[in-house]
């Protein structure tokens, strides 16, 4: 079969694979239709994951079951699937302990353009079929499918680790299509202030619509001098760390107030230390909590996504802000990602409808 | 001063009373508007609280404040305030251990119209004023301020007990004032999907607004089974009870899934004894937790719900069916509250604009 | 192989079955001992879980790996373990979201001597043997290893289900195995106080031990009393009840504090209905919640309350008031269940050291 | 009347001071016992507070009443008290939010030899004594006694922090008088496994009795390699903080399994920055959760604490090393304090019995 695979750090292309095998609990499925991920351009431009030779790509996914093993029980060929980037395998400790994304070691859940091959390719493998897939609801189209397997889940879950509650104020860091899903996120937390970080027009439009209030630009001077200034000196309630890097958090600490909490869901690429600010800090004591997590993942965090999206209450159709049909499209969308235009949001590339 | 109180039980009228004294660390008010609670009605006719003489009536309502205490730092005569239903003795044990509306005994931080004189007078008191009052911000109207009070706070409580996930279905038992409030909070918390009780048009129709998806009759059998049908046998995630009787606990647990939580913030007047039923609780072991709360009050929760309003992420306009204008209609307002005409959701006297 | 059976409701006996199956994820083992519980009575001849033919009996005990699935990975044949009376299907979507104790239904995870054979015969099956097994302590004896099958567990789960915080008084009722095992883990999460319902001496004497201070008797008048009066009218903040029926309830929310929480770990064998008192459940807004759970089981479990016996900070050797050697002993041992004399605890039969 | 205070940085003397005023709902005492803490001798000689003047030291302590405001209901002159070192304004937004010793701002529960003067004097102040008080029960000698003002609930909350549960292996840093009482927490939290970082004999000796079992060294490198090697390469579940500095971190998180939370109740009194890894960090998704927070003070918390004590569920008798008798020794256990004689837990001087 064909794929199209991180050749070695820095190159892409077109490979030939054998089909992947499926074992007892697995599925082999065939893409409805990708997305890509910046997370894509980490691996292969940055060497994020360490070096990999002929790694098939992709995480961020819809498709079609064409095959099952013995085991499974709730997917059968021709089903239409959400596919989680995360799939735990579920009777780890990790798992039982409440930590699936850490399944087998810390990010083990985390397998697709990882430790094994991606989606963007002809056929790919999911393990654990039953615990892994859900059904595609059928008001779900097949690009807005995509966003369930990773920016609305770790987006959403950004806010899950800064634990928003009703009338919070809420700091987000970063709206590109995470952060996007972490301002939607906070909405549907009951947040009562959204206050964003984030310059470019388009994303500045969909935060808006996703319920950010403010906006808050790097160029301006430094973020929490900015917070402060708009919250009379008292800072946040929480923070969502969806962009930036291991600098950020200095800032986000100065301006959360005490029992305050910090939810990180961005992937931090380079840098030793994430630097925590000790005065600001509480000198220890601040009770300013400091939560970073994988996204969960597995079926049924994509049956409740996916029912949030399929009743109308969380409407996702402003992330694909370029879809493209058809294979050849993908090595494209990967470079527009990499290349990131001033209109970009998220490419998607759908093989069908 | 003159205000309207409950004579004793069954007869209501105004009353002159002695304007309230001001200790160190409270202020005297005057309402800018007050709003008819059902639970005026119980303690009234049906003498829920007990006998009472020439107590004065309300728990909802916004004012103005025209004296402090020599300790009060943060309100002066003058200041326009939100007024808690729930206004808790805050260094209370109680309080301290997180449950400030039992502060001094159970729902001992009730005590408008209940352990003293409430806000349907010239002036009322309220004890703790830095520790219970909230400033009214400058986009909220009277009408609307009433609905911080209770309905919006009460509303939302059962939705945190019942606690309301990303993607959870939920069942609202009821949809007067509180359950609409309850449905816009579960909507608020990222429930998928929202089934609720009730028929009358007007309150579907509220309902709909704030987001409920699918409608129950009791008239169409019982609440469980019609809930079963609609899930496909599965059942909810969640319970926010908010209206029905001791009775109404058999429905919600046999149609709730295991792991699931209720959340009750309807007041039960009459019964010995709420009924869980044996088997379906799981013999005791099926994981459905059962919460029941008072609402919590006092300073930060006006603020945070008021911000929540302030910012028009939360609209209470739907609840206030009813305004009048003018101590006048008091009485009249509170007997629109007893006999609950079909187009009645909340009624509302204000005094100010 | 031969097994020690129900027959039929009321009528235990030896048959001969097939020994069982192993699938790839499975194992088959063979007991080293085994713990009789009070539910196997319960089983057979109350009929508590239904009507059942030749089920082998019995979910306690400790055992030897004789034959494992070809995906197991990290437990082999002639590997020791230990066994947890509760097995789930860790990519349940109950499971999922943290109850695996009701994968594929409510309870669900109870498939000893429920849905399948148990453990009072020559092999047993176990699914999911990397995610249900534990490796045995060399410093654990096979009579204590039974312990962590069932008692532990279950007891701890009730002061968890508690929410048992340092320094909080804490009302356990009931001081059978259970019982203990929650006046224990009372303890262990730092009760201050611990308040025990029971009289059999030796049960008294093991709950002193685990930490009881005090002890109240039901022949003494109603709990509720007997607690208010031994708290100066305050009542506790938590409740843990692992003994009783569906009537207990009732004394139980009389005597607990606002803001409390009552942990069930109480199998109820009968009864429609559990009767939640309405006035001292605070009209339904009293903050007392109730939780009732089935233990959770698999490896992680068995692993973490494993290691707090092998490292000897938790002692259950006051368990097995009746240890007995051979096969020939177990009918007997059931039979002592049933017929408790005043000085059994726990009878456990051993097969091997 | 006569204190012993910082004069000024460097500079600590006998002064005498006017006896403080007592507020409406304030309380006079005289200390029947007081304890030196660590953190005087940071304020005293690192100026950790900053630069004061004439500020009487200490906030650890017992006491007798001598006078009470006109609101206070509890307490009266002549009874015995715990004092806790944190003393909120209990209707603070911060304390309504859950985070009483943030009252008025970050930390600013901490009141006595902070803000104002503090317990080492004939006479000191207490605000809201209904609120922060608590009667010392007649079990609890004055020299156990000052232990509940500071060191247990210190470190017990780093145990809270770290969220220790049944089965779990935790690390505790440091073994000094809070360190200890971490180690005897994460006891009364069910840990199974306990390792602490400290050398000091008497300490080992004390840390034992309260449950640690393996002791680690920082002369024996880096305390990740030896939690590593110690634990089969695995890590621990939870990490406690109670000594070392800003560098500490990197090793916790090191050997913190993913999913792992740090409590850290360490008063960290210089660098810049905290550095977390972020490698080990998951690059911001391993959910190592981080958490610090000064101690939860006020009534409840003294008498849940108290209660603990006094039942003898919590022997806290190893912390007192040095007990001394009488004013003219308060000089010299600060100097002690200050010197850290290799034989000191904590040095207390003693004015009653």
């Amino acid at each position: 079969m064909k794929g199209f695979a991180m050749i070695k750090i820095g190159e892409v292309g077109w490979i030939e694979k054998e089909r992947p095998v499926c074992g007892p609990m697995d599925a082999i499925c065939k893409p409805l239709a990708i997305a890509i991920c910046t997370s894509d351009v980490h691996t292969v431009w940055e060497g994020a994951v360490g070096e990999r030779h002929n790694m098939i790509l992709g995480h961020e996914g819809c498709a079609e079951v064409v095959e099952v093993g013995s085991m499974v029980k709730d997917f059968k060929p021709g089903d239409r699937v959400l596919v989680p980037a995360i799939t735990p395998d579920w009777n780890s400790l990790e798992a039982q302990g409440g930590y699936s994304m850490h399944s087998g070691g810390m990010l083990g859940g985390w397998k697709f353009s990882n430790f094994k091959d991606g989606l963007d390719s002809e056929f790919f493998h999911v393990n654990d079929a039953d615990g892994n897939l859900a059904h595609l609801p059928d008001s779900i189209n097949v690009v807005d499918a995509c966003m369930l397997s990773d920016m609305v889940p770790t987006g959403f879950h950004g806010v899950e680790l800064a634990d928003v509650q009703f009338g919070d104020s809420v700091l987000v860091v970063g709206i590109g299509p995470v952060g996007l899903m972490s301002v939607a996120g906070a909405t549907l937390r009951g947040a009562s202030r959204i206050l964003a970080v984030g310059t470019r027009p388009k994303c500045v439009e969909a935060a808006k619509f996703y319920g950010a209030d403010e906006f808050i630009s790097y160029k301006n001077g430094p973020i929490d001098e900015q917070v402060l200034a708009l919250t009379g000196g008292k800072g946040v309630d929480k923070v969502v760390v969806a962009g930036g890097d291991v600098t950020t958090y200095e800032a986000c600490i100065k301006c959360l107030k005490p029992g305050g909490k910090i939810g990180n869901v961005n992937y931090l690429g380079s840098g030793t230390y994430i630097n925590i600010p000790r005065v600001e800090w509480g000198v220890g004591m601040g009770h300013k909590s400091i939560h970073g997590g994988l996204m969960p993942g597995g079926r049924l965090r994509m049956e409740k996504l996916g029912a949030l999206v399929a009743s109308g209450k969380l409407d996702v159709s402003k992330l694909a802000s370029h879809v493209f049909e058809g294979w050849d499209y993908v090595p494209h969308a990967l470079q527009l990602m990499k290349d990131k235009p001033a209109d970009l949001i998220k490419p998607v590339v759908k093989f069908a409808d």
